[in-house]
């Protein structure tokens, strides 16, 4: 490729709108031109990243016996009625009316249409297990686009349907994907992913694994653990429950009784007031809940704040937290767990307060709180359930030991144990050795080809562009031309070039006629692993500049070995 | 891969819904499933050709320096504002709103596109000429899906936007990418695809070529000189025009008189009152045109017929012939040129009455015809337009010996040259050696991949399945395995499949328990060039069976050469 002729500009600015380091270099370096909000043209460097990127994870779906499918971007309204999902997936979900009047979607995730594509395929046990993949473009009607790629409407993705006869075996091809996702973030240059643990969301399921790519531009929060193996995203993180003093048996049953507390409403405030932690304590977080016309009262420890996202998934709908409610008399800071009308509020007893004593906690009478409350002799609920907020430094829940470390991520891929959510509701069916008909379990595999990308570059870049790791990059080498009016300058760069080209290497040669600050910043902004820079003064002596972009090479080499010595940097970096 | 894993029944009988060979043997054989009316999904057999489609089209695309770009189906209507298509082009552009009411469409081609994402990169003369290609998913809501993945709605495309600053410079390009489609096809395995000069239609600009497969499956009507080399989709087939008797000089000029021609009204009635041949009648044909409310009558040779195509471009309007009108005083059977009130009807001549004396033609009063009408002498018109069918059995219009055959074709590529339509509308400009700001020269070419592998199916197949050419087929070699259960015929048939899959020959095995009958027929129906037959008869003499799909190769070898003997049966065929 001649430089000359490459569709797409670089910029010397930032590019006012973009704030993460990949979309600002998206930009600048000529890769990608937003068309509308959240949707994007691929100019062909671009272009050429994601065919490698796709290449690789290809490959590594073939490894675990997948078969390459393509299935529809858009979709009657009927096969989403099946699943549910028409009705249950909001606006996000694009829907419109053919010519015929008939309703039809954006496909933004394909679980309907595999099932679709394998019901009457795959009828009998023995065609089990099997997986299906594609890589095709989806349509989500994201409120919020932004950061380029990172956060987009349309995009490429690579989908993947397993279907098995039983939960084991669903596990142990679930266990293949996962190594087959840690080979492919390998292999695309970010070794660095990791898998944790992750909410199904409106995938539906058990299990399920985010693979998240740890920087800053992350959206997601992910706690991990300094000493164990635990790593789970912020939405379904597990709070540790137990409180350390009381497991240390220090303290003794306390009577229940009655405190005036004029006033006094705030966690802090009540702390300096009893001269208590705040673990001693009883929080009441109260939520409205989509579709109910009841709140809802969460009781926490004092220490711990509720995780929406979690709460979420135990009332199954979306809740907003309230700080007033008038219809009925809550006395906010003063709202405690013993003689509310369940007529009136429904109510949650979060993890921490199983079992614990000794508490003080709302009176539900304004001006006064409970001292010596306890969940075992006062109250007992039918259930707890884990809805608190992990913490920066937390104690984990696992190993007991380590301590929790919140970090942010880009979420680059994920896995799904879906079970028979979509085969029952779509009936696909198949006989089994027993000769009954039985529902496949199934599970699924998604990674964002264009966000994978972004991702990489917001950990493979320095202050002039990206580093692309060699696997994916555009091209492999990047010839400079300096002073190319002079002496054979030109004439050896373009021997140079068309040697390699000759021998399969993938080379771009910058033959415009710009100076060689214009060539090097370009040049930064394509990222190519392997730089050449041909020049009248090595030339003198009969040399030839290569360095790599991370700058660990940087060489002078005879002109007649140069084709050879450049071959060897590609082939290190390639087995690297 | 192993027959038993791979997705995908085949089936015995021919379905119901398919009325074209491709769509029956897809369906029957395992390659696509109806999704919705026009919406398919594949499965991995035709995933594959669809992919070996691919990479010879983009083989080239790029050796003719096209630059593999990704533009967007979903697309902004802003975007096609400015082209002027968001309004011009009817419900077979799917348009629907988003979640923040911002009006959208699904991208039924990507010219705008093309020139949103080029015009801020090609800004001066030294960029260009350059072109850009994707492949993509395109949706357009035809209203007659049909015939499998002949007519659809949703597809996957190749289409090519090239940038050019001379009309010279586009031709040679256009040239250029004439062959390279020709390649294209001819690597493809449809060699007898044949280029023919088409309408422009929805696209605009000037100069068009279709891509023809002559099958009788085809939509489109061509035109083709038995001498010479004119070709032409009928929809702009030039008629001949020219009246053979007057070019003989065989007649002297009559006087215009009156004729009584009581219910005598239709030509060939005409012809047997008169004696005369059709094509001294003047013909009138009446039309209602989209958005007039005046008729349109179309005067043309009596032996002629209107091609409401050609005239639709005329027109730039949709017309829709009349046989009776009401609303004034036409007398339909004695409708002339002469006395017509043109403030209450248009008027429009076809070139075959240019010069032509002696006619007879209608009066304009019923039950009475004129004789002796002259085109020289008693009206002129100020132009002549070309809007005449060609039939089979006519004279070549370029070669004036020839004669035209029509055939029924299956358009499976086109090229346009699109002139400035999109770059003035859409205001891309560069500017030029002599310092002016110009806008570039367009040309567009297209090839719609799943019907192109549907095409081929139309011409390579027989009675039992597709025999698909080596170059797309989904795999190179298939191995049936006879009485899998007797001797060692399994273990030597695996021996050869994983020796080939070694040598990473493209082998699929039939490792299914069922009989030879349904090996075969499955194996038919996959249609893979080069079949292995391990059965026990022949390994009691050390012998393996390989034959081709299309059956030129029927032969025994021995066990010892097989992995050899196949290889050099698929080289053979690959080289060919």
């Amino acid at each position: 490729m001649r430089a000359s002729q490459l569709l797409g500009e670089r910029y010397k600015e930032k590019p006012a709108e973009a704030n993460l380091i990949s979309h600002m270099l998206l930009l600048k370096g000529g890769y990608i031109r937003q068309v509308s909000n959240g949707i994007y043209s691929l100019l062909p460097p671009a272009k050429r990243v994601v065919a490698k990127i796709e290449r690789i994870i290809r490959e590594e779906m073939d490894s675990i016996d997948g078969q390459e499918v393509q299935m529809p971007v858009v979709m009657p309204r009927e096969l989403w009625e099946e699943s549910g999902r028409y009705k249950s997936i909001g606006s996000e979900l694009v829907r419109f009316r053919d010519r015929n009047e008939h309703d039809m979607l954006l496909g933004m995730t394909h679980e309907e249409a595999a099932v679709h594509l394998s019901r009457n395929e795959a009828v009998t046990y023995n065609k089990y297990p099997f997986m299906i993949y594609q890589f095709q473009t989806k349509f989500r009607d994201e409120p919020r686009a932004r950061g380029g790629l990172i956060r987009v409407r349309e995009f490429t993705m690579k989908d993947a349907y397993s279907f098995h006869t039983s939960q084991k075996d669903l596990e142990n091809y679930y266990e293949k994907c996962l190594a087959a996702y840690n080979r492919i973030f390998k292999r695309v240059g970010v070794p660095e992913v990791i898998a944790v643990g992750s909410d199904t969301g409106m995938m539906g399921g058990s299990v399920a694994h985010e693979f998240m790519l740890l920087c800053d531009a992350g959206e997601d929060t992910i706690a991990i653990c300094n000493n164990c193996d635990y790593k789970a995203n912020l939405e379904v993180a597990q709070a540790r429950s137990k409180h350390k003093d009381y497991e240390e048996g220090k303290l003794e049953e306390e009577k229940l009784e009655e405190v005036y507390t004029p006033d006094i409403k705030s966690i802090d405030n009540l702390v300096s007031f009893f001269g208590l932690s705040a673990k001693n304590f009883i929080k009441a977080a109260v939520f409205a809940v989509q579709n109910s016309n009841k709140p809802l009262i969460v009781f926490i420890r004092g220490d711990l704040e509720v995780n929406e996202a979690k709460l979420k998934k135990v009332v199954y709908a979306n809740v907003f937290p309230l700080t007033d409610y008038t219809d009925i008399s809550l006395h906010f800071g003063f709202i405690g767990p013993l003689g509310l009308d369940t007529s009136k509020v429904d109510i949650l007893f979060d993890k921490s307060l199983e079992g614990e004593e000794n508490l003080v906690c709302g009176a539900n009478k304004v001006g006064y709180h409970l001292k010596g409350f306890s969940m075992k002799r006062d109250l007992i609920p039918e259930k707890f359930y884990d809805v608190a907020k992990i913490n920066h430094g937390d104690e984990c829940c696992v190993c007991n030991s380590g301590t929790i470390e919140l970090s942010r991520g880009i979420e680059v891929g994920n896995i799904f144990q879906l079970g028979t959510k979509y085969t029952m509701s779509m009936n696909m069916t198949y006989t089994d050795v027993d000769g009954e008909r039985k529902h496949p379990i199934m599970g699924c595999y998604g990674i964002g080809v264009g966000r994978l990308m972004a991702s990489v570059l917001e950990v493979r870049h320095d202050d002039y562009g990206p580093i692309w790791p060699i696997s994916i990059a555009p091209w492999h080498v990047h010839i400079c031309i300096l002073n190319g009016h002079k002496g054979n300058v030109k004439e050896v760069a373009f021997a140079l070039y068309e040697k390699l080209k000759e021998l399969k290497c993938e080379v771009i040669i910058d033959d415009r006629d710009v100076n060689a600050g214009v060539q090097f910043a370009d040049a930064d902004l394509l990222g190519i692993p392997v730089r050449v820079i041909v020049s009248p003064k090595n030339l003198d002596n009969n040399k030839i500049e290569i360095s790599t972009r991370d700058k660990t090479i940087k060489k002078l080499v005879e002109k007649e070995d140069a084709v050879k010595e450049i071959l060897d940097v590609v082939n290190d970096l390639l087995k690297a």
